[in-house]
C-alpha cells in the first residue's frame, strides 16, 4: 500500500473525507477554526502577534528549575516516572490547597482532581454533568476554549451580557428565568471572574455574592475558571468564588499562568460527590494524569520560592498592560472604545461602528500584526466589532510596534468606509495604505 | 461554610449525592470497581500483587536520564515548558514513525497525534466515532481501560471469542454478519493482537489477514491497540496489522510500557482525514498533549540507547514470565490452565470448573496475593472462572511467592466444593486454611 495513500486518491473512495458518515453526531461541532490557516501565517516572526494567550516563561529561573528536576528523576524516578493516582498526586493536591488559600479558599486535598491543564478539568466537568441539548450559561463573550468544549459536548450555549463590572447578574437572572419559564435545562453558569479572558474585566465583589445568590435560587453549579487570578496588577487577588460557596461552585485552576503550560497541570475544586464522578472520568480519559509533570509542579512549589516568581510574573504583566493601554491611548483612532484589565493577559476592544474586525485580520496580517476576531469568543456570530488583544507574551516595544500598525489599519478602514461605507472591500485590492508597513522595528 | 461540607451533612441536601438527578446520561455508567477497595488492601507491601499492569522501570538509566533532562531544560525550557501544537511535537512525530517502522509500518508524521497515554488516544478516537448505542466489537476476554472508555461513551460491547492464537476470525465474521443482519451499527473492532491484555496471546500471521479482510467486506474500522509489540520474548516484534492496511486501521501505540508511563505520552497513527478530527478533539480536550513529557520523551530517544533499552526491559520480563509459568506449572492444582505468553505482561488464568475468581478475591487478598478477576475485562459480567495474573513488575521470587500462595487458595477452594459443593462460602468463616498464610518469604 502507499505510503500516503489518501482516501481521495486510493480509487475506492471519491470523497474527501471517507469516514463521513461514521463520526459521532457530536464531531459534526468539531471544525477547524476559519483563523487556523491565518494563524500560521501570523506566527511568522515579522507579525506582532496580539493574538496569543502564551504566558512569558522565559523569566523562569530555569538553571535551578533544571537542577531540581535532575535531582527528582536520580532520586525519586522510579515513583515520578510511573503510573500515579487518577486522581492526582497527594502531596501536589495538598499543595494546591495552599496556593488557593491565597483566593480565601479552605479546601481539602481530597476534593481535588489533577487534570492535564484545566482545559481537561473544563472537558472532565462537561462530560459528566452535559447531555447534548443541554444548556450552559456563559458570559458574552467567553473563553474560545471554553466554548469548543461544550460544543464538543452537544450543549448550547446562551450568553449573557457583561459591562466593565462583569457579567450583569440582572441579565443572568433573566436568562435563568426565561429558561425555567421555557423549561429547558441550564446545567452549568460558566464564568471567568477574574481578568477576563478574553474581555479583560473582573466580576466586582458585590456582583459576586449577587451572583451566587441567584445560581442558589435556581440551583444551577456554577463553573468558576480561574486561570489568571494572583496575576492581578494591583493588591491582592480578588476572593475567589468558591471561597464563599463550597457546594454549588466546581473551581478550576491552573498552574499554567504561574509556573509552564507545558506540563499541562491544572486542577478542579469539586464538591464530594462531584469529585467521586471526575476521578472515575479521568481514569476513564487518562488512566491518570502525567505523574511526572505532577512531581515536576510539585518539586517546584516545595524548593523554588513561587511566590516571587508569580510577583515577578505580575511585573512583566503590569509594565506590558501599561505598554498596551500607553499605546491604545496614543494611536488608536476616536470611537474605538478598550476596557482596562487590572490583571490577566487581555485587553478588548470594540471598533468604531461600520468596522469587522474579522473581516480586516487578513488586512491586519498583511499589515504584520495579529488579534483575535471577537467573533471567536461567542457561540451565536457575535462579536464581529470586537477583537481580543493579548499583551502577555510581546515585549512592551513589540506591543507598540503591534498597535501603530493596527492603528494604521484602522485608519485605512476609516477611510474605506468614508469613501464607500463598508470596512469589506475585495480581497487582492493593492492599493490600501496598510499593505506598505512601515519597516519591523522590533 | 464549613471545610469539609459534604452534602448528606449540610442540611440543606439529604441524598448521599446532591448532584444525582443532574449528571449526563454517560456518568451512570461511570461506577467506581466493584474490586477497588480491595486493592487498597493489596497494594500493601506484605501482598504479593499480580493484578497491576505497572512496568518495571526501576532498569532505567535515571542518572543519564536526568543529565539530559536537566539539559533540556536550561538550554529548551522556554519551548519545552511552553504550550505546543495541539497535534504534537513534529520531531517526536518522526521519531515515532521510526518506532513503529520496527513493526513494518510506514507512516508520515503528519498522521500522527500525540496523546496522553495511548488511553487517551482511545478516548478520543471513541469520542470521534461513537455514539450512544453504537456497536463496538471487542475480544472475549479484552481491556478493562477500553472497556471503560465505550461504556463512558455509552457504546454496547460485543464480545467475539479468542483461542490461544488470537481473536477467532470464523467468531468475528459470524459477529458482523450477524450486526448487519440485525441493522444495528458496528463503529468499530477493537483489538489487542499482540501480547494480548488480559489473555497473553499473539494473534496468528494468517489471522491478521484474515481480520484486515473481515473488516474490509463489512466495512468496519479496525482499532489495533499495540502498547506491548516491542516487548516479546522470540524474535522481532510481530508486524503490526497496521503494516499491511493504512486505510482501515486505526493504530495506538505508547512509550509507557517501553520509557515510562509517567510521563503519558502516547499516540494515535491515522488515516489522514481522521487524523484531523483527531486533532480537534484534543485540542477541546487538553488544548494540547503536555509539551514536557514530549520533549523529554524526544530527547531521551535522541539521546540513549532506547533500543537497547528495549532489549533490557525484553530479558526482565521474560525472566518474569519464566518464574510465573514454572511456579504455575509446579503448584497449580489439577484441572486450572493458562495461557503461555510470547511478550507482555500477562497470563490469563482459568480455574477448574466450579470455582470462582471473583468470589475467591478477598479470600485470596487475606491469603497475600491479589490478581485481577476476568470479570472486570469482560462488559457482560462472563469471565467468573478466569483470572489475570501480571508478572511484570514483582521479581520472579515474588511472583514464586504469590503463585504458591495462590496455589494454597485453590486448594482449599477445591477442598471446599469437594465437601461443600461451593466455591463461595460465608464471609467471616474462620477456620479455612488459607487465613493462615505462610509467612512472607520475601
Amino acid at each position: 500500500m502507499a505510503e500516503h495513500a489518501r482516501p481521495a486518491t486510493t480509487g475506492r473512495h471519491t470523497r474527501l473525507d471517507a469516514y463521513a458518515d461514521r463520526y459521532a453526531s457530536r464531531t459534526k461541532g468539531m471544525t477547524a477554526s476559519e483563523i487556523r490557516a491565518l494563524f500560521a501565517v501570523a506566527s511568522r516572526p515579522e507579525v506582532v502577534s496580539l493574538a496569543g494567550g502564551m504566558p512569558s516563561i522565559s523569566g523562569l529561573p530555569l538553571d535551578a528549575v533544571a537542577e531540581s528536576v535532575a535531582d527528582l528523576i536520580s532520586t525519586r524516578g522510579v515513583s515520578a516516572l510511573q503510573y500515579g493516582s487518577g486522581q492526582g498526586d497527594p502531596v501536589l493536591r495538598e499543595q494546591i490547597c495552599t496556593v488557593m488559600a491565597l483566593e480565601g479558599i479552605v479546601a481539602h486535598p481530597d476534593d481535588v482532581v489533577v487534570t492535564v491543564g484545566s482545559q481537561q478539568g473544563l472537558d472532565l466537568v462537561t462530560r459528566i454533568f452535559c447531555d447534548p441539548g443541554d444548556v450552559v450559561v456563559c458570559e458574552a463573550p467567553s473563553y474560545v476554549g471554553a466554548l469548543g468544549v461544550f460544543r464538543a459536548y452537544e450543549c448550547d450555549v446562551v450568553h449573557v451580557e457583561m459591562d466593565e463590572h462583569g457579567l450583569v447578574p440582572e441579565a443572568l437572572r433573566d436568562t435563568l428565568g426565561a429558561a425555567r419559564h421555557a423549561g429547558t435545562r441550564v446545567k452549568l453558569v460558566y464564568s471567568v471572574p477574574t481578568y477576563h479572558n478574553p474581555a479583560g474585566v473582573t466580576l466586582t465583589a458585590a456582583r459576586r455574592a449577587e451572583v451566587l445568590e441567584i445560581c442558589a435560587t435556581h440551583d444551577v453549579l456554577l463553573v468558576e475558571d480561574n486561570p489568571y487570578g494572583l496575576l492581578g496588577f494591583t493588591d491582592g487577588p480578588p476572593r475567589a468564588m468558591r471561597a464563599d460557596e463550597d457546594e454549588r461552585v466546581v473551581y478550576l485552576g491552573s498552574f499554567s499562568k504561574t509556573f509552564a503550560p507545558g506540563l499541562r497541570v491544572g486542577w478542579v475544586l469539586a464538591p464530594h460527590a462531584v469529585r467521586e464522578k471526575l476521578v472515575l472520568a479521568q481514569e476513564s480519559a487518562t488512566l491518570c494524569p502525567p505523574s511526572f509533570s505532577q512531581a515536576v509542579v510539585s518539586t517546584y512549589l516545595a524548593e523554588h520560592d513561587w511566590r516571587g516568581q508569580v510577583k515577578a510574573f505580575q511585573e512583566t504583566y503590569r509594565e506590558r498592560r501599561d505598554a498596551m493601554l500607553a499605546a491604545l491611548d496614543e494611536h488608536l483612532p476616536p470611537g474605538t472604545r478598550w476596557t482596562r484589565p487590572d490583571g490577566g493577559f487581555y485587553v478588548w476592544l470594540t471598533l468604531p461602528a461600520g468596522l469587522d474586525a474579522k473581516a480586516m485580520l487578513p488586512r491586519a496580517v498583511t499589515a504584520r500584526v495579529a488579534y483575535v476576531p471577537g467573533t471567536a469568543f461567542y457561540a451565536d456570530g457575535a462579536g464581529r466589532r470586537s477583537m481580543r488583544l493579548s499583551y502577555c507574551h510581546p515585549t512592551p516595544e513589540r506591543i507598540d510596534v503591534g498597535v501603530r500598525r493596527l492603528a494604521g489599519v484602522l485608519g485605512a478602514e476609516l477611510d474605506l468606509r468614508a469613501t464607500f461605507g463598508s470596512s469589506t472591500p475585495a480581497a487582492g485590492r493593492g492599493s490600501s495604505p496598510y499593505e506598505m508597513p512601515e519597516p519591523d522595528s522590533s
